[in-house]
Order: C-alpha cells, then structure tokens, then sequence
C-alpha cells in the first residue's frame, strides 16, 4: 500500500512568491472602522483584495503561477477553468507575460467577470458549474499542450495567495495589533490554506477560520469528517465566486491541520455584510468575498476583546445586482 | 487705503501638519485602473479619501485645527456647522482630544452623516442650507466661548487638507510617474488650496485643477472674473458636500494664482462616474467626491498621454441613493 501525499507548498514557497508579485499586485493596505470595531467589541483590520489588480486576490497566484513556466510551456499557451475571478486574474497576467490564454467560464459567470477577461484579450469558452465537469471542459486543450492553470489545487497557487498572509502580519503589526484570528472566505481553499501557511508559520497561536455559504460548507463538513466531502447538488447562491464541488486535495491537506474551524453564513447576513462593507468601509465587495465579515457579523466567531483580521476577498459584482441587494435593508 | 490680506498657510504649515496628523489620520493608497487608464488613453491615479478616518478628508483639516488649541480653548468647547464630512471630521477629532462639539448640519444631510456624527458623541443642530446665515446659526455658541472650527476658511484646516497633496506627490513618485495634473473636488475651496499649496511648492509644473458641480461653479466662474462671486441661489444638486454658497477669502486667494483652471460637471456625469468608481475600483463615492473622475470622464481636461490625480473626497452616501445612482445606467 502506498499512501498518496499532495505536494504542498511551504512557507519558502509563499516567500518566494512574495519575491515574484512584488511591484506587479498591489500590496494592499490594512483599514478598520472604529464603528464596526464598537459593534463587535473588538478590533477588526480588513484586508481589502477589492483594490488588488483585477478586483480580487486571484492575481496573486495566477502571476505566480505563470512566472514559473518554461519558456516552452509559455509558447504552447495555457488554459483554466474559473467562476470568474480567477479568469481574470489568469487573463490579466497572461497579458503581462505576452502568452495565450483560453479560459472556460461558467455561463452564469457576473457580466462584469466575462466583460473583464475579454477586455483583456483572452479566449472565452463557457461550461455549466451545476453539470459539467471543469476538467473535461478543458481537456482538449491540455490535450494540445496548453499549460491547465488550476484555480486553487496547485502549490504555486495556493504560494501566491498565501502572500495577503506575510501581508497581514507584517501591517498588523506596524500597527502594534496583536492578531488573534483570520477569517476568510473559502472556496476550494486556495485562499486560505495559503494564507494559513503564511500565519502558522509566522504566528503559530493565531486562529485561522474558513467563511462559507451555506449549502456550500464542504469545508467546514470536511473538517468535521476528517476528509474532503463534497456539496450536495440542487443548491444555488449569490456567492458565486466560492462556490466549488468540494475542497481541494492539497488545499484540504493543509486545512485539516491548520484550520481553527470554518462556519457557514446565510444570504440574509450575507446581504447585511455587503451594506456594511459599503457604508463603513466604502468598498464594493462581492457576495463571495464579503462571507467573512458576515461570520464575524453573524456573532458566529467570538470577538469581544479579541483582534481578528477578515479578508475581502473580491468586488466582481454586477452593478445591477449589487444595487439590489443594497436596497434590500 | 490699507490692503487686506488674508493669512495665507504655507508649505511649512502643511508639513506640520503632516506631522500632527501622523499615526491619526490614515495614509490613503494611490490605486489605479488599467480599464479606467485605457479609457482616457493616459494614466489616472486616484487619491481614495474614502478611505479615510470618518470617510471623507475632512478629519485632516479638522485634527490638525483642533490639536492646535490651547488647553483653555479645549476647555471651552468647540462649534461647527458643516454639511456633513466637516461634522464627521470634527467630531472625530473632538473625540479624540476629549472635547465638547456642537455642530449645526443642514436639515436635508444625509442620514448617514447625521448618523455618524451623533454616534461619535457631538451635539447636533440643524439649519436650512439654502436660506439660513451659518455664522448666524452659530453665533450664540461663539458668543458663549466656544472656538469655531470653520469648515474650510482657515488656515490650519488648509494645511491640514494639504497633506494630502504631500501624499500624493510622494506616492506618484513611489510609481515612478512624473503628475501633470492634479484635479479635485471643490465646494469653498479647503481641500483644493492645501492640495495646491504642497502640489505647487514641490512640483511648480503640475497643473491643479478644481472640479464642481454645475450651478455651483463658483470658483470656476470666480477664476474667470478674478474675484470671488456666489451661486445663484434656487438650485439643487446631488453633491451636497461641496454645496457652499461662494469661494472662500483664504482659500480663494490661494486658488487664483495656483488653479490652472475649473471645471463645471452634470449630474449626469456624476452619476456616471460614481458607477465607473464602484465597477473598476470598487469603491463607494459620495456625488461631491466623485465630480473630479466626473470631470475627467466628461473629457473636459485632457488626459492623452498625461498622468493625472483625481482625488476622490468622500464616500458617505445613504445606501438607498446610491442604490438609486448605481441603476440609473
């Protein structure tokens, strides 16, 4: 019998990174909100990945990525699946590097994410996220030598995320915050077994947390099973930018360890965490991204007194929408 | 015949300034858009005061003005009136130093303003904006002792706006780009004279141009004729933050020998910008705040090839009026 071990990145890894998006992503800063810090009774820094190149965090581990190929993998192009944010970090550092980029999205990917990555020249495909499966969507692709540059389960990936991680800490602490938690959103778990990696090993005692949808809690029930559980089907969500079959092998074997816990938060807080977003912290942030401030909101993860830092992970919303659910107080 | 001058701050009040307000207020980010940049076939940083403590710039002027009270004029209190960032930046820093504030608020601010000023602890009165004296409305107050924190005719709330143009020279220079061209908001003046101020003592060949709304042209007009003259009266607008009735007597007298110019915008193109500020850099702007990307937008001031700050003023807006702005597409 031979037991199957994922390559997981290290702390090395997420340096290395750090090394590679510097002057390219945006650092982007620490903010808080002295109101939402009274609500909550303790202090919460946001760490804005709205204002990160392309909207969201997921520049990061595609420049990552895409930096290591061989000038060969280069030439033959590369391909990847995505909800939206990842196309679009994917397209964005493709045109950086002068290199091809097919991308399959879902049909029901926002407006604004399909508009983004076609301004950015890359090719388009679309594919079904409750039917199809995303790899055989891009296999004839792969088949001709494209490079898959897979949204969460690759170690350079997950490196490149883990750079808000090294981030954090370091503005935290110029601001003489002593971190007591993380929470952030969670799809397949590149985000933030990325950014578990970086906090553990700079932080051992800090708590990191997982924010899900509700019906899309695969990592929360994975933590509970100790093994990777999918989502049942049938469900839909406005966070459509988290919202996977089921956590990642390497992403997964990182957050079985590290991961103080993940909860799951409903639309309606889901909602209120956006109106907040907006009138405390004057963001636009998108359903999927604003998850971790609804846990927080939600009284689901103990503050009082505590200091925790909660990632926004993206602001890809269409206007239309994110009008919508303004209104909805 | 004695000539009168009013007292005009200098680049080294405005480097106290900075020094004051140092670790209080918030060192805002320069974020760019390569959507917005590829739009205007240049390249466009924004200033995000957004972001700043209380939302708006107002709390620079107003820390930097208070800090420098005796501990006797502390003792007495302070007033203000102000259409709503004022009242959040006063009171903020009233907070701070553990002073009494009394401030006069048009009846019709935004709820959010209101809202934001009582929670931090300030006493309210209400006035009409369009027909009430504001030194009347706080004459009493005056009277009784207390110090009037003026809203932008000062010198210490001038040098204390200023810091942002410190910033924002420093910060393109971090980039690597040489500014052309700064542009701003302008309603008495405050925040463009500062930013004029520190722009034009570092970079004596930025030009510095002033954005309003239409019908509340007043420095655009009072440019033009080399004298300070008021608005119309019986118009309204949606920028209710620079609504004031004429340039200021310092401020103008900065404003017309360092403006290149003004530029009037429709609500229209306001509208339009607050969407192009919530889709490409996801952040919330308030009418007043957003007129500069207004102006740039309506291709008023030329962008081709050039390198041009829009500072972006302040993000308190009730949701529902934002709402109703982000549909109206």
């Amino acid at each position: 019998m031979t037991i199957h071990a994922p390559a997981v990145p290290t702390i090395e890894d997420v340096h290395a990174a750090a090394a590679r998006i510097k002057g390219h992503a945006i650092e982007t800063p620490l903010l808080e909100s002295p109101a939402l810090n009274d609500r909550v009774g303790g202090r919460v820094l946001f760490k804005p990945e709205v204002l990160q190149r392309t909207g969201s965090f997921k520049f990061r581990g595609a420049y990552n990525k895409i930096s290591s190929l061989s000038p060969e993998e280069r030439a033959r192009g590369i391909v990847a699946y995505s909800s939206g944010n990842h196309a679009q970090g994917v397209a964005a550092a493709a045109k950086l590097f002068g290199i091809d980029a097919v991308i399959a999205m879902p049909i029901d990917a926002p407006a604004i994410k399909r508009r983004n990555v076609d301004a950015m020249g890359a090719t388009v495909i679309t594919f079904d996220r409750f039917k199809d499966d995303r790899d055989a969507v891009v296999k004839s692709y792969v088949d001709a030598g494209r490079v898959l540059v897979k949204p969460f389960d690759d170690p350079m990936i997950i490196a490149g995320q883990g750079t808000i991680g090294l981030e954090l800490v370091a503005q935290a602490a110029d601001l003489g915050a002593k971190l007591d938690a993380v929470v952030s959103p969670c799809g397949g778990g590149g985000l933030i077994s990325g950014i578990a990696l970086a906090v553990k090993a700079l932080l051992p005692s800090t708590e990191v947390w997982a924010a899900e949808p509700e019906n899309f809690d695969d990592t929360r029930r994975s933590l509970a099973e100790g093994r990777r559980v999918a989502n049942a089907s049938g469900f839909r969500s406005i966070c459509d930018a988290i919202l996977t079959p089921e956590p990642g092998e390497i992403t997964f074997e990182i957050n079985r360890r590290a991961l103080s816990g993940a909860v799951a938060v409903s639309e309606k807080d889901t909602a209120a965490a956006m109106r907040d977003a907006a009138s405390h912290l004057k963001l636009v942030v998108e359903p999927g991204g604003v998850v971790g401030l609804a846990a927080v909101g939600s009284g689901q993860i103990d503050l009082s007194g505590r200091c925790v830092a909660v990632v926004l992970s993206g602001g890809n919303v269409d206007l239309s929408v994110y009008a919508r659910l303004l209104s909805e107080a």
